[in-house]
């Protein structure tokens, strides 16, 4: 049997009930996350065009667009979705590679669920079913696909959407097999787009057209045996320098990756989240105030130097690639949402004259999630604290409670503060729902 | 200035005026030629499955899809035509690649016309333009990207969608380079789908992904600036063994690759095509039938044996390689449409009779495109004949009559004769049409 045709076999193999409880927990967690960057995100210029150009499509309303409300066809409220649930890069991370597994697998499960009135539970499974499925794609063909230049994401998560909507919609294993290969042969995106509008095409698509190739090949549409293994297919064409075929299948269904998903506490890039992790924990244990701090220094791994020494940003992007600023953000806001790295708060006087004061020295030993944070005061006195594993890694899942301060500053920004929560009770509740309806209703602005 | 910055000041710069007159002809011809094997694919089962999709997605009515007649949105109306040119794999050949260069243009094209009202002689040169771009994106990369697996049709052709869907939408230059950039990184497609309903999928999301790509950057989508040499772009990530950077952009508006492309004038792969030349030759100049044949002796480049040496082919697929089948079919109906084959074709008696006096002997001096042909008859009398480059090679392209016998062929089998010809008619008189409206009407069941 192919690679491909034991990877069919197992998504079509698997019951909902057979997911342990955590699972069903951890999809919960991923879909508040996910929308609380989504509804965060749904102002901005390129969601407002795409959003356009989705809504001069016309289609049949039959799924609905975070944010806007639009209704319009599954395949579209995918494609947008996964759009905004990526652009601020605020999702979550697949620690094991550097996969963002939910942009582009959630969008297709709603849109479809919706569709076709899936239950709660279904939904979170199918979402989880998927989930696994980019992950495992991922892990066969890391590091050596994303360090050849392909964002993985946007290749991984099609076979992610397409294992998913396809499990929601039963398809039997020789289905599986053609669905995957409709999605992996438009498996794209490649890393020179980051930086722009088009990186979170990526998800997008992946979600969208992951979502189109299940319902082909529910339809009848025929692909090749093996599109991951076969001497033309995925492995060989998209992941020359290697892949590990045991990765995809081993214990599929009996260990669930979503254990090694993080959920992103700060928008922005990983290797400064220790210590925006210290500074915080120090800022409100000790209610301190930009006007009370003499200095910030950082005991951290290299890379945080290699990658974030930028002492004096000028713009938005630039912001989230300063240690600096990151450190003095989190001692004045005790966060790193999207608004600490507007083109405002990186030129704000009061934080450029406390960026001034933040310094690092390198500690060979650490890990790169590990940081020491010494505050000195203008007392003279000074506070430590000491980060093993920063927030989201592993080692240290954000909270429920950290989960939920980070949505509610998000959705509040946008949605009253009724609608903010009756929102994210119907999320926690969606293990028992009878449908998605009640989701994919308020996540909308008019919602409430 | 990056190559990709090149090439977009170059397409922003064109003006119809500029083509060559024999530019708007191939053009022509290029579009007679892909409706009438569209038109051919309307009742297959993938394309009922496709169109089925599409009618459910219920978009607002803006453009038109071949045969069925179904209005939609632009972007589905290509994805759905760009699917139909292809599927028989009887379109065209740009020689120096590999690429089918029409199938994933002119349904961009075709589509944005209708919508924005272009006139017929803008089609023709967005079209002209497009297919330019993905023959330059196509030699820039050949024969590295496509020896390592992948489908070029998919991944240049979504150059070749976006340059002439922007070409209409008259973006500047910087728009140009974001369109490139927003289809560019969806360049997708390998050869492992080779053979399965999933290969027409490339072209056809390459026609939706272009298109919708210039939407995007004409409403205000960034990129990168150089999506095409840029450090990790498409030269980078897609052509690992190397790339040709001056056959982009060297005499771009000068020199245009479609005097390079050549129209099958058979359903099969090009090595057969002499060998069904010489056969089809000596049959209509001597009015041979099968029961007056002795035997048919095919001298030919080696190629021919080693990839179509079939003697008892048994089904539709097996058919189209092998060249016994070719050779017997071409005596037998003087044709190599898809209808010479269909399984109830190859499984035939009569054409199997005469296949197993079918022979081939390899002469190492002949091109590919060479063969002699000799037929002995009952009598003990033998005819002869020499090709010297077969038909639709660049040498020797498919005259217009030629062209329109292929086209009379397949149209006249789904439509009646007056609306067979008055498709025709319509596409010959483009160049003058205040619109494309004629055209996409007629080439609908119901148009006629």
């Amino acid at each position: 049997m192919s690679a491909t045709q034991d990877l069919a076999q197992h998504i079509a193999a698997i019951k909902a009930d057979a997911l342990p409880d955590w699972v069903f927990h951890e999809a919960k967690r991923t879909l508040v996350n996910i929308l609380a960057v989504s509804i965060s995100a749904q102002n901005s210029a390129p969601v407002r065009a795409l959003t356009a150009w989705a809504d001069a499509e016309g289609a049949k309303p039959r799924a609905t667009v975070v944010g806007s409300g639009l209704r319009t066809s599954p395949t579209i409220a995918a494609l947008v979705n996964g759009y905004m649930a990526h652009l601020q890069d605020y999702d979550d991370t697949h620690f094991p590679t550097v996969l963002h597994p939910t942009a582009p697998v959630w969008p297709a499960v709603l849109a479809l669920a919706e569709e076709i009135g899936a239950s709660g539970r279904d939904a979170l499974a199918a979402f989880a079913i998927g989930a696994e499925v980019a992950c495992r794609i991922s892990m066969s063909i890391h590091p050596w696909h994303y360090d050849a230049g392909w964002h993985i994401t946007g290749t991984a998560g099609v076979f992610g959407a397409a294992a998913a909507a396809g499990w929601l919609l039963k398809l039997t294993p020789d289905q599986f097999a053609n669905a995957l290969a409709v999605g992996g042969t438009q498996a794209a995106g490649v890393r020179e787009v980051f930086g722009s509008d088009t990186k979170a095409m990526h998800p997008a698509k992946a979600a969208s057209n992951g979502l189109q190739a299940a319902t082909l090949a529910q339809a009848g549409f025929t692909g090749p045996d093996d599109i991951i293994g076969g001497r033309r297919g995925f492995w060989a064409v998209l992941s020359v320098a290697g892949h590990d075929e045991a990765a995809l299948n081993s214990d599929f269904g009996k260990h669930w990756e979503l254990a090694n998903n993080g959920l992103k506490p700060y928008a922005n890039g990983v290797v400064s989240h220790p210590l925006q992790d210290g500074v915080i924990k120090l800022r409100n244990e000790h209610s301190l105030t930009a006007d009370q701090v003499a200095g910030i220094k950082v005991h951290c791994h290299p890379l945080v130097l290699e990658l974030m020494n930028r002492p004096e940003p000028r713009r938005a992007l630039e912001g989230k690639f300063s240690f600096q600023h990151c450190a003095a953000a989190a001692l004045v806001d005790g966060a790193g949402h999207d608004a600490q790295f507007t083109d405002a708060k990186v030129t704000d006087p009061s934080i450029s004259a406390l960026r001034a004061k933040v310094t690092a020295e390198i500690e060979s030993s650490y890990g790169e999630d590990e940081v020491r944070v010494v505050i000195t005061l203008n007392d003279g006195s000074s506070l430590e604290t000491k980060v093993d594993h920063a927030t989201g890694s592993p080692q240290n899942p954000m909270s429920d409670e950290a989960l939920e301060a980070k949505y509610t500053a998000l959705v509040g920004a946008e949605f009253t503060e009724a609608h903010t929560n009756e929102l994210l009770t119907a999320i926690w509740a969606l293990d028992g729902a009878a449908d998605v309806t009640q989701v994919t209703k308020l996540m909308t602005a008019k919602g409430g």
